[in-house]
């Protein structure tokens, strides 16, 4: 079990690498029934005429998969806990892909009315088989220090 | 059948108002299991300890929720395609609320090199039962021009 990381343990420049996630068909079309049901993420065949000319993960499900990705390879005490994020997509993420997120501290700020807790920006691009980016998140975090008693 | 829209039928200031979605403790737990397992998500007796004081969806199951509302009531046609987007949480998402999106086109930017295309910004507004902001969604979409031969 890895130790619980706590605001001065989140420096800037500090790098997580998480597990991987190996993406297939049945899984991008089984999200994107429920959350974004456009021919481009559910049906190969229909995918091939549109804007990604072949069937492609819904943007919010290779966020979603980086999320798990990430609860489980960012041991944050108290959780990951996001106040906002940008996002962008700088390719389509495809069936057979194997995704693994790369993250780097950007940004480490106490809070200066709350000795508890303080924030960090947290920069994780999600990379593909080959080592494109398919995503790139920065995510705004809220971190607990650690309260000496 | 509402008719599909392109660059020119979204010109800054038009409006979107999606149907609502009704979310629960079940729903919830689901999503959190699958892409965001951590306490605040998915049992309602831990979450009780937490920074959220009780069951919280994940922000990005809100997202997910705010892209199948927006899928069904913001007809662009060749669908919505974000190639980036900023997104804050201004309070947690709770069991029990009534999710709808209110949508505003920001910019219009007809493409310099691809006279079939063109990029508008959108700010999209969940909101819950109580009219209070959960998310703000701002992306980036590309969208057709219709081409007259």
């Amino acid at each position: 079990m890895t130790d619980l990381l706590y605001l001065d343990d989140l420096p800037v420049g500090r790098r997580f690498v998480t597990r991987t996630h190996a993406l297939d068909a049945a899984q991008i079309k089984r999200f994107a029934t429920e959350f974004d049901p456009q021919p481009f993420h559910v049906d190969e065949a229909t995918a091939e005429g549109t804007f990604f000319q072949g069937l492609a993960a819904s943007g919010w499900h290779t966020m979603a998969i980086t999320m798990r990705l990430m609860v489980e390879g960012v041991p944050i005490a108290g959780g990951i806990i996001g106040s906002g994020a940008e996002l962008s997509w700088p390719q389509a993420t495809r069936p057979g892909d194997v995704l693994q997120v790369h993250s780097e501290v950007l940004e480490n700020a106490p809070s200066k009315s709350r000795p508890d807790r303080g924030r960090i920006t947290l920069r994780s691009e999600t990379r593909n088989q080959r080592g494109e980016v398919v995503q790139i998140m920065t995510g705004r975090l809220v971190v607990l220090r650690k309260v000496i008693a």
